[in-house]
């Protein structure tokens, strides 16, 4: 029987845009496991299986429920072990989350203020009022405004992924010669960007760009096939 | 017959400064291969065995001369591949560049703009002309006008470990359970800063303090007995 994943959608049910559950579809296509996913939205926080924390990405397995992407990871790691690894060797667990954590105090810190204002655009009404009104109290700022002046932030934005781009200028993945778990991290920041923005976060002749059109043709184009902009 | 190793010194001979040494000579210590390390100075650069780039550490074993820690750390690996791997799995290789090009872009970036003055006081006049001249013109500043404003950036500094500290919060090495060179790396420049300055660059509460000890311990408390300030 085929995993079940809940996966945040837009008000396009086949837009799916969240980082945390592109982390999750990685993961899972990675393992060669099959999927059927639901789309999910920010309001329905009643449809979800328990236990949860009220977010996505949530898959059931088998009639268990694991919630939380960081979670799921292990789970599928630890469940399907005898397939390909998303953390090869005993160093790669403790390194991913190095690479996770500056995911997400750096990259996708610097993300949302640049398209957080599109995300709001792909949601239907009730997700709308519900997100704006979360988002700008934890900025302090309208959506607007947080977004306002993101052609100047741009090149400090660029120069932010610095460590990435010196990485995939020298070898094919974040892992090395194959993808792997923290390649997936990274790449689940960008398709979320991908998902609902078109604006343009690095130039086409970045390293960045040519590691993320890799990520985007793996597993049959997963990334690629989604809805999107760009790319 | 033990490994030679040019290792970066200041006026007093035992005091040993350079990132990439300290990542050569835990790198060492992790084989668990015996040095004798020969002190250098900026300005010796025609003492040095050939081939090198006019930098430390070069390394010489058994007759063969290696330069560059990047190279040094691939040489140790390959040629002790029966001894404990700094690159454990398939991931860890390509996961470590990542932390390496994070330490350098980001972290050494952001110290030495912290305590390149305090490396000035510590060398001999000849250094201090070649050090001065060259870094000066890398800043396009004074010594003293670069570190004039440190405690003002402090602040900025601090955040910017948040990958780092995230990760050594939930963990006691950047690699997971035991250290390997990932970690090597990231200490080597906190072993520069210790080496010559006072300036308190994190807390002792804070979670990089906790871990910058665990890594002076190390290989009979290696860092900890080399010439230094604090902790």
């Amino acid at each position: 029987m085929a995993i079940t994943m809940y996966d945040l959608a837009g008000t396009d049910a086949n837009r799916r845009f969240s980082p945390f559950c592109w982390r999750a579809r990685m993961a899972l296509a990675h393992k060669g496991l099959d999927v059927a996913t639901i789309p999910w939205r920010f309001t329905e926080k009643d449809k979800l299986p328990a236990p949860n924390d009220g977010r996505v990405p949530v898959i059931v397995d088998d009639g268990q429920v694991i919630h939380d992407s960081s979670a799921i990871a292990d789970y599928l790691e630890e469940k399907y072990a005898d397939r390909p690894s998303l953390f090869p060797g005993s160093a790669a667990h403790g390194l991913t989350r190095f690479v996770q954590n500056w995911t997400e105090t750096v990259l996708q810190a610097g993300l949302v203020q640049l398209v957080v204002l599109d995300i709001w655009k792909h949601i239907g009404p009730a997700d709308q009022a519900y997100f704006r009104a979360s988002r700008e109290a934890r900025f302090g700022a309208t959506l607007e405004a947080v977004v306002k002046d993101r052609e100047a932030r741009l090149p400090g934005f660029r120069a932010s992924l610095d460590p990435l781009r010196r990485t995939v200028q020298r070898q094919d993945y974040i892992c090395g010669g194959a993808p792997a778990y923290a390649d997936y991290v990274v790449f689940g920041a960008f398709q979320w960007a991908r998902s609902i923005s078109d604006f343009e976060l690095v130039t086409p002749d970045d390293p960045v760009h040519a590691w993320r059109g890799r990520m985007l043709d793996l597993y049959d184009g997963l990334g690629r096939r989604s809805p999107g902009y760009g790319g």
